[in-house]
């Protein structure tokens, strides 16, 4: 079953600052570069009942291709890199179909 | 621009009871039928970093329907009467492109 894969997350970096910028573009050139992900997308969270600003969200077919995502040295790398120590705060969420 | 209006909840119900079914059953009938309201899906939240079980979604064409949505009387009764007393925890976040 498909699983849509979400986290929503807030940077250490200035809104409209270009280590945001910077930080954003990256995400999407390495994390759709890794074999499984599709339908990547990031969002603005406005809402003011969160202080969370953005969100990455992808979709995996199955839980193996979610499962080898994870596995991924450039994953591995990416949260290693940047994702620990740009990211101030975040929130994980998986979706399927009900 | 368009607003997706999502929240990730958790209910008061034990999974897979009859006032589960029935609370999402009936939030779909009541939400649905408020002006405004398209794509309106139920999703499950199934990764293990978050305790909340269900998500609601759905899009606004701009601030001034999601606004008319929030004032419509059914959503007020549907809060007052349904959401304040079957939901145990919630999350609110609102998306628009980046």
């Amino acid at each position: 079953m498909a699983i849509e894969h979400t986290v929503v997350f807030r940077l250490i970096h200035p809104a409209g600052s270009s280590q945001e910028t910077e930080f954003l573009d990256s995400a999407r050139r390495t994390l759709t570069a890794i074999p499984g992900v599709t339908d990547f997308v990031i969002k603005q969270q406005c809402s003011p009942k969160s202080d969370l600003a953005w969100q990455f969200s992808m979709r995996f077919a199955d839980q193996s291709a979610y499962d080898a995502y994870n596995a991924h040295p450039a994953h591995v790398a990416f949260v290693e890199q940047r994702w620990q120590t740009e990211v101030a705060a975040f929130q994980e969420y998986d979706f399927v179909p009900r």
